[in-house]
């Protein structure tokens, strides 16, 4: 049990503040024999660092890691891979007027009853800044399973605030700093993210990640099924307040008739599993779909109190994404991947011996 | 690690079939000096049972626990509490067509690739009748959180199927087959029921569980969340395919402004984050709604294959409940409860010590 | 965390006390496959029972056991093994006298101030009784490990009290009540036990446990090491005070150029590693020793206090084995079964993939 | 489940090899509010640190030990503590003769066969060196027993090769490079060290670990017994070959009327349960005493074998320890505070609300 850690045999250790001296994981039980460097965590920590367009914080962060062990000769040996990445751009004083106030919707509030001393700083152990770490974790996960197994994980935007973002094509997803699959919507996204941003307010967002290639048997029947192991690391995402697997809500009014999805040797007829059964992989397309709120640290004023339990107004400085949901992209896909090769490990351990002739249903097509 | 087990301190392992000879758990880690009987438990248990409307499986089962161990003189002794349950009700020739097939929707089809065998007796482990012994379980974090800090944990049905069930109040949950919090939908359910159980198909369910009086600060920043570890427990309840915390998918739409909880001395203004911030409960009502997919295993003919590859055509004899949900909200209310003592214990773990002068913000009303 | 379980993998959780209802554990994640029965773990649970000779408790237990769950046609599912045991033989007024007093060397006291609640019938949880259930654990263990690996894990008496038992063959342990592997020595065993049960008295043993046929490569450099696991598994079987692998205390006055066993393609040279080296199996046999202390319920008088705190001379009647050390042997033999299956596990979830052309040096011989 | 963390509730995940960039690791689950500074570490970083006298290994390390986050004004605040120790004074070809071949006694063999990729470089994972970042995170335990409870852990050697060391007093062991408690001896420790130094050769050496004032009613029955969590801690230590408690394998021989710990309200009367019994704490000493084999890094020439499978004499150069358990006394210090803090936790978890009126029994006095 550790309150920091995440995963069962693929284990990341996290620790660091927003404006502590750094931040960083331990990543432990990675195979040996993979190929790493530190480029290969690089790409996808720059897809998540902060400053890289108007529409999220303008902290300035390289977010440049470094491996502090388990890697010898370009090769990861067995043993646990530290990962260091330090902070350059606080500017703590940001943050004066919130010493002795919570913000409303922030974590300000909960922290400071639980422990009793909370550091202010950019949000300190709350801040969204603790995902890099998961995301350098989680592309040692990608990079393992891609060359195992050929699992491709990929994310996309499926809303912004009040704007739907229909699914196009995952190449689209790359070409604007929406993380949007569809190209014909950017322009109301910059119009939305600049009413918004000159506001002062913030908005909430939806996501979808999805993996493929993952093989039939992964997960467990109770409790570590491969869906709520899921629904337990999407949720474990800053400001995730909602997690769908496969229909997800969609399935209450379905019928058992049209959501059970038939299988035959050209594959399945449809996903509405979204890739599991009974906690375990169908082969399918794992497909997760996530709902992340509004950023609460607003410019607008909110009637809050402080630890002397005055009331007061609280309007936040600092620097902030007025969408914390556009960034969680490769979070939410860090996430995923560290939850599937856990689970591939795990699967390893227990049924490393068991062959069945059945044959495999090819994963069909997902209808998202 | 382990596959069967749920919680870190208050540890639930579970095991059992739907067809074995009896199912049960284990439930480590219970404090010492909690009163407790076998009555305790049964009141939950005859709650979950099957058998006791048409609307659910036939299948007759008094689910009589057993107390085995950890409890001495009418109270537990921190020892590890053994409960067990007598399956008395198969009738396994009923499954007889299905030794060889896999229903489209059911883990027929991931168990065996992941095992190369399967319990298919009444759906084996994978069976809804593995959460009895959870529901048990539950029964004991329920009286220890209502003895040491008032707390009460509830559920109901949101919707069945087509029918929305607005909420009304609590009293009503119990006065109808349905778990529903409103009288005036009843005989809507009765019908739709009785026409969904007559066409041999099934239906999927939204459900609500709702904890009041859980104390600000329990929970953790990251990973070990109280809303991650809550979406873990909700979604490994079988046919769970989403989970939502307060506002959940709505706040896609919501701007910060709105979203977040504004405080003051006399209570919390809205309830959008469900009781939880930053993974810490705020005092607020801990709300939680999820989605239950239809069942699988339904009269109507389905395509699907067999251990062979062939293709066949799959009907599902055996008793099964035409909407799984019905029976899932003592089962929720269990998963809630186990997740509140595990960390009400996590936390004077860590935070024994704390004391903070700063008055606490009263939990306000939860508009749900 | 689970206070009350064992294993990372192979996760045993055991459950009940000495003279209430039942006695069990929970088996989780032994690999699908394993032909078992019930007459699989009776083996070396009758070798554990009490009652079969004038030298243990007189307590007659048929310590049958019932598998609950997770074998399918004689074959495990890889779904959690439950096991049941009835006690039969309580005699709860033997221990009237001690209700209220805490006996010299025994949980009485740490149990009552920890919990402040004791089951004091036969010791309550603290009874060796709760090892029955992993003997029928480790029988599992046992039977996985032989049939992959051709394992074989087996313990004998090095000493019983002041009379010390020379290793002379592995044929001569089941051949006598003492597990002593040297027919020379048992007339005066039979003497020393009688004479030390007549006094009313009771001594402390010695013992050795030995795995042949572990594959190198078990294990892991920190912390969960294959002899950390070890001498944790040992040291939780009730009574041990020491535990040593390989030369252990004796490699205090060794010299490196001794101690370090010298390979070559014949074999290593020697075994004072006692088959671990870094964490990790060698490839050699494991050999294992531990001490256990005198039975402390013993019917002498001794001063003590009760829970008034006043002073009291307690004598203990009721049931007790004069050597406790003497069953211990099948139960220490099921936990380094414990171990090495969960290592097994770890070990191939970790590195399935490794091939390594360097050929293996042979085990050589244990000079023990 | 995690191969490099240690404890459940205060969990140390270690990172690092000895001629990497660097080590460290994450310290989490320290409570809050406990004043902490780098100057706290370093003492005992100090104390263990190489290159101090001519007895131990030449290599010049500073140890000097940085806090990345967890601490805010100087006070802990419950988050994880990341603690980063730069390597400074590799000198990596000094192994260029141990690439292809394997040290009889070392664990170059079984990594190899493990991990198919072994960093030689100074031992790489299977470094003394890893223990550094635990003597830091058992510096942040010493620190909370010693202010929550006043428990003071102090080790000492008991024996170096065939040198023994009668117990004088703790205040001599800080006076000599030895860790020796008694002055009369230390002439004769480094004549001895200084000859076996010159003949190329290592030896073992015994060492003794107390704490004292630690509280009745610490640890669990089984299997996660305080006893046994020590024995798994202790024996994770590099080298460590044995492990007791208490009268430890001199119990073999006691009669139970002499072992069991007679007790009055004047104390208890001996201490050969070294402070556990059933395994929980009883209030008197912890007494844990353990063995370490010989460095096998020695410069005399041994019989191995190389990665070919060819016969090789391997003689190894690089900087030792001659006797690598004079460095360990700080490093066993820390392991058993570590899991001191790790049951203070766990306990306060499950019975934080028992009060007993029964009167505690004084420790007595320590016959060691």
């Amino acid at each position: 049990m550790s309150n920091s850690s995440l995963g069962h045999l693929f284990v990341v250790s996290n620790f660091g503040e927003s404006h502590g001296p750094a931040i960083g994981c331990v990543v432990d039980g990675c195979p040996p024999g993979l190929p790493l460097c530190e480029a290969d965590l690089q790409a996808d920590l720059d897809r998540r660092k902060p400053g890289t367009s108007r529409h999220v914080t303008q902290r300035q962060e390289g977010d440049q890691v470094e491996i502090l062990s388990g890697v010898f000769e370009g090769v990861t040996t067995g043993a646990p891979i530290g990962l260091l990445i330090r902070n350059q751009d606080q500017r703590s004083k940001d943050y004066g007027n919130i010493v002795d106030s919570f913000r409303p919707g922030h974590a300000d509030y909960t922290y400071w009853h639980k422990y009793g001393i909370r550091d202010h700083r950019g949000g300190g152990r709350s801040s969204a800044r603790m995902t890099a770490p998961m995301v350098a974790a989680g592309a040692i996960a990608k990079k393992w399973l891609a060359m195992q197994f050929g699992i491709v994980v990929r994310g996309c935007m499926t809303q912004i605030g009040d704007v739907e973002i229909p699914f196009q094509s995952w190449e689209e997803v790359a070409k604007n700093p929406f993380f949007a699959p569809n190209a014909t919507v950017v322009d109301s996204l910059e119009s939305y993210m600049d009413a918004l941003r000159k506001s002062g307010d913030s908005c909430g967002a939806g996501l979808r990640v999805q993996a493929t290639g993952v093989p039939v048997g992964w997960g467990s029947p109770l409790y570590d099924k491969l869906d709520a192991d899921i629904a337990h690391a999407m949720m474990s995402i800053n400001a995730v307040k909602g997690v769908e697997i496969g229909a997800g809500f969609g399935c209450i009014t379905q019928k058992g008739s049209e959501h059970g999805d038939e299988m035959s040797l050209d594959g399945f007829g449809s996903n509405h599993a979204g890739g599991v059964l009974g906690g375990i992989s169908t082969g399918q397309d794992i497909e997760v779909r996530m709902a992340i709120k509004p950023t609460s640290s607003i410019r607008l004023p909110r009637n809050s109190i402080n630890k002397a339990g005055e009331p007061v107004v609280v309007e936040t400085f600092g620097r902030h994404d007025p969408c914390v949901g556009i960034r969680a992209t490769p979070i939410a896909e860090a996430m995923l991947a560290l939850v599937l090769i856990d689970h591939a490990l795990m699967h390893r351990a227990q049924c490393a011996d068991v062959r069945v002739d059945t044959p495999v249903v090819p994963a069909g097509r997902s209808d998202y």
